[in-house]
């Protein structure tokens, strides 16, 4: 397939829509990022990347970096995540204490806030370093040995942190939390804070579309794991708008509010966009549009 | 694919699954099924079925008639539906009304009972006769002119219909319901009643294999809007396990408390399970299973 | 004490505040009333009744009623009642249906429009004719033949009534509602239309001040059951701002959307204010602000 | 009034229920507490002391606590502790925290956890030491200089303390907390762990019961302050069972987790009673029927 061509297609097709939307305000670093940066990249199977725009450009990779961490935890420790987190879409942000509350500290996913905390607990517990753990396989992944944590991002969500300590007290008051609060969520904000290109994530994701099969041919996730993390990411990965990600785009996705968005074809390809601008549910603007146009010119929907 | 010998091994391999679960106890006329049925049907793209166990054995459609409801009001009157009801996930069961609440009265999705409530009396309104123009569509596209309302389940229906009472008037109260409420609930009730076997829900639903064209060739949905469909069915199809069904089956699906479930493998075919034991969130327990193993043995997953 | 001088005061203390607020706008017949009325009256325990302003004007007493309604149960079915509704306020009016899920049917109060519901149920299965109860007592305790259901009300009521049924539905659906749900709510709806005075009220209240005893001198209620009615309206009987009540006026008291009070200072004498300004949480601001001055002039503040 | 010989009746009218209900078990200090224990005290205006049982040992007052530190931040800071705390019953304890979200942060009242948190963070403003501030006070006014904090109930209070930093934190990210969450946990705690006698209470809760006046004569508060603390002790007072209390009691009235409740005639005695035994709202079973029978054989009950 012609991606580059396509590529270049959609970058034409969204250019009315960069800029719109709202760049992340809860903390300065991305606040003051240029609205007007767009970039998208497609890898293939077999590790050659296209790419468009500002697709080498690093970026907060934020929330995506939920996925690696889910992977990494279902590497280790198999099934027993399970335990601690559930798999079901969180219906809207507004319930995530009182959902909290109901299911007794059992979070409805990984990808809500609570749910990424439970899984950076376990990979903690499981490595004993979850951030590090996380930046060594990003950057073996991506290939790209600069990738690196923004200390200035990590302090300013600490500083921003209180509502990530509730929902960690609250947790470890259901027992659902084995290491220390404030330790645990040093790794959340670290982890938060790599800066990665479009470049990076689409190869990095890689595995994903490869049944579960690292860049060097090694294997992290069984088939049927892979398979089980792409469902995740289709039910539950941007945020309170899922089933509005599913009914336009239709392929697994994991968006964060740094702008960027991991999309996935199984057996085919793996894509990364990246543009500021979110929409009030916290997901880009010309990401979502040009991820739309993508499964519309290639006809790549998994439905 | 030889869809004959997939089938007859999943029989095989589910038998001991069989009667698990508790049939819906709600009402008498489903309460009394013998829990002991199975039955499974696939049926490509031209036609053609096949199945296994009771796939020509009729029962109660419920919640799976939601699916052609929607198809029907998108084929009426396009993206207008959407201004009455979402496309997110519900979250769970417990935050119905509250949701309900919180968002003035659209409901989260078409295929909780408040959304197809809305749905069904979208298409009151566009045809003056929700129910019969439901039964019609049935009977053309399964090529059964046999089907028909069971009296006794939908008097049955709306004997227990309180909490469904409750829904209508509560939306009603923020002008979301267009008809007068107790003619809504008969044609809700109504189509709920309709009974089908396997076999003629999977050629029934055909259109969304096919991308939106009828068994005639004739197009009832755009490519488009049977993509969309699918979408909601695999966010949104299977109550408060549509994240766990994502999982362990992946491909989009509706269940009902009949027992029945629908799936389509866009592209590829429909599939139609039929066993009356429900598990504890009300999809059946060898369905469920049974489209897992489908997925195993044939690589259809959409992941 | 110079129960006739302290109520000019008032009224000169408080004319500021007339007009202030908006009477209530879901239905025409309250929406139109003259919001400068203002009328407030005071029954000793002898029957003596003093007042001020507009308090000899019949008015839409509305939620007052509920207060009456659930006297006439419990002089009917005594403690009964309390397996049907609780006796707790009722948090915030966003979680009414949320608490009724959680609390499987069974409404905090009597005096939240779910708990009044039941309380009328009760009543219409006690007697056969609730609404007529409900007249034949607050004629015969004010002393006011005249006292009449307002048709145009009870009909505008019904027509807004979306809600209220939905509630009835819903509890219908526990199995805590036990006559049919539409005679129930034109039961209600009647019962809410009735007009009144402050004269009429203050008069008919005052078995709450006579710990239990009627005009007549025979007993309706045991003097623990009129204490414990006077509980209830204390912590329930201002909607949403019971707290705020208790801290302002420190008596028992019940609020209508008519923009009616009705207050109890036990032992000493009952009151009733009237003026259709309601404040944000539905009752009347001249209202509350009259009966705070009343306990401030006079010290009879329970507290 | 022969307050003696009313104490008495009642230890002989509730001996059958001493022992009964459950000791607060989250803490191995409470939980050890002999559930055998059982004593009752009332302080006249003038500061003379009735007791019977084991009125003079001392228990862990926990969230009794919470009234003299609301009283010594009205004290302090007037009406503006309302900016941070609401005065409205909580409805129930699911509640709490979908409460504050709904509420942005502002808690129902000073009573529940999260208000008394907020208070205990305004008591820190003010004066820069909350617990001492605390034991100073209760020691004055007990007249009982060696009054303490348990340092081990503190420790486990802390220990088990993720939901109350849990809410804290959250109200923190609403910018409701100025004093760093860690150090205002600790005086929350250390105030809980002050240990008192039903005397020493009685005592120091006169000032309610004295409409404001403190033990030398001396104004704590104004009468109308006086009066708005009882008010909301009478709504807000007794968990999620307020509405029971005040329809079982009729008194304005605090209990706390350690199995004692205060209790207020204003313009005539405050009472104290202690028994471990707690039911499940987590009230003192015959400390609450101990009350109920001094209302009922006095009268002194405010309704």
């Amino acid at each position: 397939m012609d991606y580059q061509g396509v590529l270049e297609e959609i970058a034409r097709d969204v250019a009315p829509l960069i800029g719109s939307g709202e760049p992340a305000a809860y903390i300065p670093a991305l606040a003051d990022v240029d609205p007007k940066r767009f970039g998208m990249a497609v890898a293939d199977l077999d590790g050659n990347v296209y790419g468009v725009g500002d697709w080498r450009t690093p970026f907060s990779a934020q929330s995506i970096t939920k996925v690696f961490t889910l992977a990494l935890v279902l590497a280790h420790g198999g099934d027993s995540v399970w335990e601690h987190v559930g798999r079901e879409p969180s219906g809207n942000p507004f319930n995530s204490l009182v959902q909290l509350e109901y299911e007794n500290g059992i979070p409805r996913n990984p990808f809500i806030n609570a749910g990424a905390l439970v899984v950076t607990d376990r990979l903690q517990t499981w490595t004993g370093d979850a951030s590090s753990e996380l930046l060594e396989f990003l950057r073996r992944e991506s290939g790209n040995p600069e990738l690196a944590f923004n200390a200035e991002v990590a302090g300013s969500e600490s500083e921003h942190g209180d509502r990530n300590a509730a929902l960690a007290h609250f947790m470890a008051s259901y027992g659902n939390i084995a290491n220390p609060v404030p330790a645990l969520l040093d790794h959340y904000f670290w982890q938060c804070s790599i800066e990665t290109s479009c470049a990076d994530l689409a190869l990095a994701a890689r595995f994903l579309a490869r049944h579960g099969l690292l860049a060097d041919g090694s294997r992290l996730l069984t088939r049927s794991e892979a398979k089980q993390v792409n469902a995740v990411m289709l039910t539950c990965g941007t945020y309170d708008a899922a089933g509005e990600f599913a009914y336009r785009v239709g392929l697994p996705g994991k968006s964060g509010v740094g702008g960027g968005i991991v999309a996935v074809v199984p057996g085919q390809c793996t894509l990364c966009v990246w543009s500021p601008g979110l929409d009030e549910r916290g997901n880009s603007v010309a990401g979502v549009a040009a991820l739309d146009r993508f499964t519309t010119l290639t006809g790549l929907s998994v439905f």
